[in-house]
């Protein structure tokens, strides 16, 4: 961490500055220009509040010469996080792509198992499924909940599919002993409790990244759980809110490639949340395999016109199996 | 809401779209052109799911002429709310003007009694302090939790002044009995879970926009609060997320006017958390002031330098008592 | 087109709209609800100006049916353009996908033929390289102009490449010749002159993005060009501004299945600009063509850390060649 | 300016690059850490190309200490720039509050003189007026280019108030003798050619902040202008591109304050362009008067249902009287 003094700094205030962090364990070598001061800070700075550094009167501004995130970075651990899914054998990341597909909402026994073995049979190897929805008006379907949990594992103990769901609040996780992963959704990013709450947990945590988080933010919240001692993250790009309206949101597929540098951890691709639209889910999962992703999540609805939301970006089961295949062929290309 | 179908849509499924529309309690008007044809609904159009009408195969597009909020909004009901908080005679909203004043962190006993004795005299009329906080590092300061909010009942008892903290979680909400108004924090704006509880509160909620909420999102969650009973709902502008770097966000002042045109709740705008620097402050405090809010937050610390969080963005009592004057002559200058 | 007039509009001033709008050679459907009015306008609308409409007093929203665009409608030509470069034999655009390599300034004759043999080399069919350079600042440098040019027609001359520099005023055009692809940077994606008189010449145009264009907006600048008589127009995304600041911009790869729908003009990517990062090259390339791109257009330099503007995106000819063969791999994977 | 080189980064790249910076004519300061090395760079580093230095192997990352801007910044010339406008009389910056106002386009003689004696008589001291009009799409009204000015300066004979309009192109100034201030619009900001031409001449430059445009870029293309040697440069704040829908742009305030801190020029705000909508330009103009703007930009227009483009924002005589009067009361209260 590097602090720029402003010209003119009191030496005495400088002085003190340099007591009050090496009294944090930190090395400071100075380095003394005739318009400013240049302290570098060695050591462990992800604790220093670089907020409270910059509030000082005789800084100028601090810059991070290594990243705040410390867990979840790749120079602390070199290798690629390989993430088991239950008993299933699924793995994720380290070259293990998953599959997972599922609808947006659990609506019915019937749909639910459905879409499970169309899905099974198409090559998914996790299925998915909201039993929580998060909706902008309340006045809209809010999920099954509970009832949609227990669906989910009848179609897990029926397809022997592991399952992934959303939760919502603190309160609910009572409900989720069966679910294999659970997802943190983008609203919930930076909804610290539950982040700490879920890190308490001995399960996979798919992170989704928040409609507006940056990739360091969304490291950071990676870091919340991983802090809390569970470092089973995989985190998931849904896209991001831009000014563009063709498309719902504006997937960020050069999050990817970045995110490998930064991070061991495992990153999934959402198309179908991102773009909003079926169309385009096929040409951006393809382009997600492209990009170096660790997998896909895609929605898929035995009855898209008439699923309970999100049915405009559902693929059937008959295009999801074209999807997954030709995923296949590119997965090939690239590696 | 105007739903425009696609040409060529077949006659039978036109028929069934239209009697399944009915059977929702809406009267169905039909435009038939050349090219495409158009179908009015009139009635609670609230409830209709937009994404799920847009999804059917024959609808090419879907907008709303009536908005989707219902009791926040300011045809449902035309004159201004006005909030009383607690039982201190202040009041919000309606040409009632209040002044929020205090540190982004509680830290001492010294520490809130001083700036509150200190904001009282300058002019606030309620006093802020942060007991939970969020951070985007789970290695920065968390707040004092329940200590924190102790404080602040204790300056509360000195001074007089009602008190507004923050809440993070369901499970915290115990420990708020003495807070006179409770605010959900930007990152919570869509944590639905969180709004249906404060919803069913007899307490004025101060609601933060999200760091990329559209407004009528930001009603939406408003109408989550509203739609479980509690119709005290302050919202917050606070600034929103750009590519602009200068500035923490951009405080999106625009918002105040338009929102006084779509809804009947006060508008109170935080320069503080907007702009991040305390310069940036005074001149964004007197705008908003001018631009037609209801209300301002500032962030006031009898030590700015040695905040425990964010004290770039602090303001120094005598700072404060100059803005609140400065304000005073705007209002009766717009007025 | 859809006009929605606002509840209450006296019926004269109705009729005096209607007259209006038919004296520009529309049919108007009206359909009458309890709350308001809906016309249906039929015909050509791309010529009524929505903003005009907008701004009458009885009218409460617009909407069009169809686009706005027309020449690049794919509506309107639903085959893909194929547009031929020069005599050179290239195409691009209906199944024929280019590789446009290059540095991003031409900085002497050594430089510019050794890149050129390269890439020629490695498989590139275009070469590109900047004579006239857009730079934030006025103390960088410029590029070297004519001079610049005129390297690259010895290059063209000595490889067969054909070439594809960037234009920034009406008044360079005269030396323009030779140049087989005239691009317009982003910054003057909506400098409507320059579009105008680019699209009265007989050459193809590269239109790329500007930072904050809509596709919308785009598109609309494209029909500037076809509306003057040029229709060999190739729009080349690279991507849009955004709060994230780890790339330097966001690639929105889902603008090109989104533009593929919408017109029949090629779209091509360029990874380098919209990364800003070497390292970020090979991956979105590769995404690039999976997600239908026409074309690719990268940044070659022999030297990137001398380049004279941009080293710290350009590839070396061995890492280009090794991203042309895994963009092969990837074309075949997807057809 | 600071730059943070590499872990083990070669002492003999590391010498290099020093002499090379020397010889640039800069005195480097080496500050010697455990884990990196940070060069201080002191002497005139606006002419250093930190991409070029960023893109070295051994380079990590550089940041600049002081900006990048020279002729506009608040540093170089501490005390406000004050503009006179042609011999009318009328300044800008420096305590001079403007007032510019007009219609959107100047449709006919008769048009463009009713709204010159209107504003006027409200107190307006520059006449705005469109003749060449950058539009989306072209096949909207395009402005009456050289007969717009000729009546704009009829209705200067007449009033005696100088003139504003905007130039697309470089080819069009020879039309602009008569006018008083030669705007620059939003699309044109990074149009670097026009700004070097603009900079040529001696008369006044209105800058309007691109749609996308940082602070930074804006500064660095008055700069453009500046270092051609016209110094008279006013900076026009008209709102930038978010995801917010229910306003055109978000018009940012924050930037008056901002800019007031980095540069002596005057900044002045245009609300009408912003908002796009005519109920939102009163608070909007009282909000930029509270924050320090040097003055505003205001459509007016004897009839905006007619107006031939832009009538939705624009205000009547009768309504920029009262606003004409608010804003005095307004700088009355902050001054």
């Amino acid at each position: 961490m590097i602090a720029i003094l402003k010209a003119g700094a009191p030496q005495a205030q400088i002085d003190n500055l340099i007591r009050w962090l090496e009294r944090q364990g930190l090395k400071i070598h100075i380095s003394q220009g005739d318009y400013y001061t240049v302290l570098g800070l060695v050591g462990d700075t992800s604790k220093v509040d670089m907020e409270l550094l910059s509030s000082l009167d005789i800084v100028q501004s601090v810059k991070r010469v290594s990243d705040p995130f410390k867990r979840c970075s790749r120079d602390f651990q070199p290798q690629d996080t390989v993430i088991e899914v239950g008993d299933s054998g699924v793995k994720i990341g380290g070259g293990n792509f998953c599959l997972i597909a599922g609808p947006c909402s659990v609506e019915t026994h019937e749909q639910i198992l459905e879409v499970a073995r169309a899905v099974k049979a198409a090559g998914a190897n996790i299925l998915r499924g909201g039993a929580f929805k998060p909706r902008t008006s309340p006045y809209d379907f809010q999920g099954l909940g509970k009832l949609g949990i227990e669906m989910l594992s009848e179609a897990k103990k029926e397809t022997g599919l592991p399952i992934i769901t959303e939760v919502m609040n603190i309160n609910q996780l009572e409900l989720f002993d069966d679910v294999d992963i659970i997802q943190i959704g983008a609203r919930n990013m930076q909804n610290f409790d539950l982040l700490k709450e879920v890190g308490k947990l001995n399960k996979p945590i798919l992170l989704k990244r928040g409609l507006c988080g940056t990739m360091k933010e969304w490291l950071m919240s990676a870091e919340y759980i991983m802090s809390e001692g569970n470092e089973r993250v995989i985190l998931c790009e849904r896209g991001i809110r831009t000014y563009e309206t063709y498309t719902r949101n504006t997937l960020d597929l050069s999050a990817v490639p970045t995110l490998k540098n930064l991070t061991h951890l495992p990153i999934v691709v959402d198309p179908s949340h991102a773009t909003g639209q079926a169309r385009l889910v096929k040409p951006m999962a393809l382009a997600a395999a492209a990009a170096g992703a660790d997998g896909l999540m895609i929605e898929v609805h035995n009855d898209p016109p008439h699923a309970w939301c999100d049915g405009a970006q559902s693929l059937t089961p008959v295009q999801f199996a074209d999807v997954a295949q030709r995923v296949q062929k590119v997965l090939e290309a690239v590696r």
